[in-house]
């Protein structure tokens, strides 16, 4: 799972009907470092996040089991919505 | 799903029979600042996308859960043409 | 589905026997821009594609609907030749 | 499978359900070379990984095999703690 | 798949037991140019490489195919070693 922050949302009238009801999310990525570029792109949200928060996003075939439904064409989904993250201080930079 | 732009039209007359009958496209992904640089690639149009909207494309195996043809080669598709997409002013750089 | 060009072939005699019999060329991927690499990869070749030709390339699990056969471990395959590709000259810079 | 090592802890008390029970950890990626940049991720882990340790991850939709649960929305999984890496000195540069 | 080389191994005793039996090789990949950085990954082998070998390797989903059992967690096995690749001195530089 990638970690992203919630940064605003997209709406699209025009979709594949199997889309209807799901909301999407616009994500940026962590960044690996300064002058890093991080291509936001789109999650379907399935815990409430709003604006603003860190989550977890799950990718690939996998977004789609969150979903229950095998045959929804989503190849994002967020999945948690990060409360904590430690990371030990000798890996800090 | 990532955020693109459809910039034009590919034609291929000799390909996999599978394919016959869809409209392909080619999108330009999203670029994460100036300067970089996205390469374009080619996508199944499902919800009559033309060029120079913008679209949410779904890649990998999710792509052919919107074909519903769960044996079509194909690993992306336009599934949502873009009304709009709002992003949170703290978060503009 | 990416844009790429054949540039060649390659050949293994040792190999997973579910690969008998297929053909694979060597792929040269489209760029995004002058001084971008590109990392050459192998697709197996399903239209008859030779070297030079400008071609579709699925890549992932969708790959392998190509080949009608579910567990062939083959993660690209050529899908089409591209007869011609129309970018609307707004988007060319 | 990549090379990472586990660098930390993610807690996320909102989440998919089907995440329940897991243990999520914070894995930095090895490096190509110096001034290379790692993102890092987080995997769910199956091995009783710890802080510091170097392990195999698996990404996409093979993780969700570990889990022997088709429909757990996890896209990256720890599959084992490395014991040893051995390069051959040829290759090291 | 992509083109890589064997440059080691890689031992884990502490593991996901799905994974017993199977040889892990360190795998470099090919490199786009000169200066380019290229990460190694780890591959299961199914047709007996050795150090120092060119081999092609099958990622994703589509690695499971060569493996014969669904449920294992591996995303990269080496399907094929080569024996040549030849690619068209006018794709050369």
């Amino acid at each position: 799972m990638i970690i992203g922050k919630v940064i605003g949302n997209v709406w699209a009238t025009r979709k594949d009907e199997k889309l209807n009801g799901l909301k999407f999310l616009v994500i940026q990525p962590s960044k690996a470092g300064e002058g890093d570029k991080s291509t936001i792109f789109v999650a379907a949200d399935m815990v409430g996040a709003g604006v603003g928060e860190s989550v977890l996003v799950t990718k690939g075939s996998s977004a789609r089991a969150s979903l229950n439904i095998q045959d929804v064409p989503i190849d994002a989904v967020i999945v948690g919505i990060i409360d904590s993250l430690e990371v030990d201080s000798e890996f800090l930079k």
